[in-house]
């Protein structure tokens, strides 16, 4: 069931926080990304295979997001089918294979409710109850987490009011207020931001379709631009501070994240200003030890042959067939990196020892 | 009148290069560049005002094409009315007004007319015949300077075999086999090239659309890349040498070049590869002493807002009206420029001295 809100011409809804995903009467309830921004469409999720199907479509994104997700879906499978558990947990593992918090996530509500049926607290009734609490738990500890992130992030840029990002780093991407973006609203909440600069973040465009919706709900100043422009406005000295989020960090320091990122934290550095990576410590991978070991997906070269593949009828850009190159991701070395802000404090710079240091306290 | 080519599914011509502009049987023949790489269609130009047209809609492009454009354009409308060359001139100065080479090409051919007028040399008949002479001049003497580019360039590359290059810079650039791409088509008939990286170079695509075009029909392995992912391919070591063209160098060897630019500059220096800036020495501006006193022009937002500006239906990237900032330019500082590769030679690297030198040679 859809709740549709209006077309491509569409005024959005007064400044608002975005709620990516919101658990009540007995549904899950999922912004669908995959219309965004034109439709704000509210999936209602009542089972595993509801939850599967929604981040197989990538109607649900962002790894934090989609464990989220899958949590709840457990719980939403019990209370069909007490007896579903193991199914429900290989369905929704296998939504996204390489997803490891979705993997985390399940696993975690999985033993809640294998521990509390041998200690004998859950009849059958009752585990779809210990799993909703679970999942309820997880998503809360995401939440605060966002919460820490951003607090960290906005004590550490203070004074920094124009700020350039690079893809979508926001609540649809991660439980609470999100990563990188979590920090710049808070840095909004504080009066302390004058600009955003978002790039669009080809080939997918997550900065145009994202970024630049929630930037539009928080009623945070912002202008778009594409990811060739960033280098060129930091040296200019239209930029205060870069900040980006990371999809892996390795133990000394270097960062893994949407491609594009690299040629920013080039021109931060070349122009004196800070470049601050943002992210949980759950991104930060200790048996990795540099960036070098960090494998970047090669993803399909049609992302790069066309534009729009969330439609029908994508845009062709280039002549039919053209060899593409589309590597997912980009390594930003550490000494690149003036901060890693985390949940748990804040590495700056991020070293063997600083980022150790995170994960041990 | 128009000689169309296939749709959008079309298998293009075996290899050959392409002629973006020729004069053959009383006409000049130019390749429609908006309908570039799906359509190849040839316009058939009889006037100034036929040039006029074809100038403004884009169908003609790169500042030194639409100068032997004009060129011909002056000669077209002599050979229809005698007493037309002032008419002529104007007009064909005014389609795009802030292009220096196309006054400056007018100007030559109308002083070339003016000269044999006054001279006896030429009748009513014989005022086309000295424009079309002069327009052919023009022309061979671009398609010279190409040439000579493209040697320089590849004696400078020698033993590259891996090109990244960003915007377009061939044959529908400049005349002849235009600037950047001349290098890496000379590199290639050396039988020194192994791939080209071509940028797709948002927000207008020239990339994807043209330059993956050129190499297709020059028949040079390549590969297109979203901007964003080539600093990241350098740094990767998948990258010998960054090759690129020209809008305007500063006395002290700075350069404008398409938006995008700068960071390749700068993932260059960061990798020790090359970054060569290729272009006419006419692109050299000795009144403007640095970097800092080019004029950036900053271009509407629909084209970051939009892909595919050259349909009648662009695709929407993102929310309606969102703010954006749109420079078409950044600025290269001469320490990342290993060499400036001109007709008359080589600054490398360009600096004050080096640069001088090439003006006064």
């Amino acid at each position: 069931m859809v709740v549709p809100a209006g077309g491509e011409g569409h005024q959005l809804a007064a400044a608002a926080p975005v709620v990516a995903l919101r658990y009540a009467d007995g549904a899950l309830r999922a912004l669908d990304q995959t219309q965004l921004p034109w439709h704000e469409v509210e999936l209602e999720l009542r089972s595993a295979e509801d939850v599967v199907g929604a981040i197989r479509r990538l109607s649900i994104r962002g790894a934090p997001l989609i464990g989220v997700a899958a949590a709840y879906g457990v719980a939403l499978e019990l209370s069909r089918d007490p007896h579903a558990l193991e199914r429900a947990c290989t369905a929704l593992v296998a939504a996204r294979p390489t997803a490891v918090n979705l993997a985390h996530a399940v696993a975690r509500v999985r033993a809640a409710v294998l521990a509390a049926g041998a200690a004998g607290r859950a009849g059958e009734a009752g585990a779809a109850e210990v799993a909703l609490a679970e999942a309820r738990a997880l998503h809360a500890e995401e939440e605060a987490a966002s919460d820490a992130v951003a607090r960290h992030g906005a004590d550490l840029l203070a004074g920094r009011r124009r700020i350039l990002t690079h893809c979508n780093t926001g609540a649809l991407a991660a439980p609470g207020r999100g990563t990188a973006l979590a920090v710049i609203a808070e840095l909004a909440d504080r009066g302390g931001l004058d600009l955003v600069l978002a790039c669009e973040t080809r080939p997918l465009l997550q900065g145009a379709r994202l970024t630049v919706y929630e930037l539009e709900r928080l009623g945070i100043e912002h202008a778009l631009v594409v990811d060739g422009a960033g280098a060129g406005l930091i040296a200019a000295g239209e930029v205060d501070a870069v900040v980006v989020g990371c999809d892996r960090v390795a133990a000394n320091g270097d960062v893994a994240n949407k491609v594009g990122t690299y040629a920013h934290a080039l021109a931060a550095a070349a122009a004196g200003i800070p470049f601050v990576v943002a992210g949980p410590c759950t991104t930060i991978d200790p048996a990795c030890r540099t960036g070098a070991e960090i494998e970047v997906e090669e993803r399909d070269g049609d992302e790069v042959r066309a534009a729009g593949l969330w439609r029908d009828d994508p845009l062709a850009l280039t002549v039919a067939g053209t060899p593409c190159r589309n590597p997912a991701f980009d390594v930003t070395p550490a000494p690149l990196v003036t901060a890693l802000v985390t949940e748990r404090g804040v590495a700056a710079p991020p070293t063997p020892e600083s980022v150790s240091a995170l994960l041990g306290s």
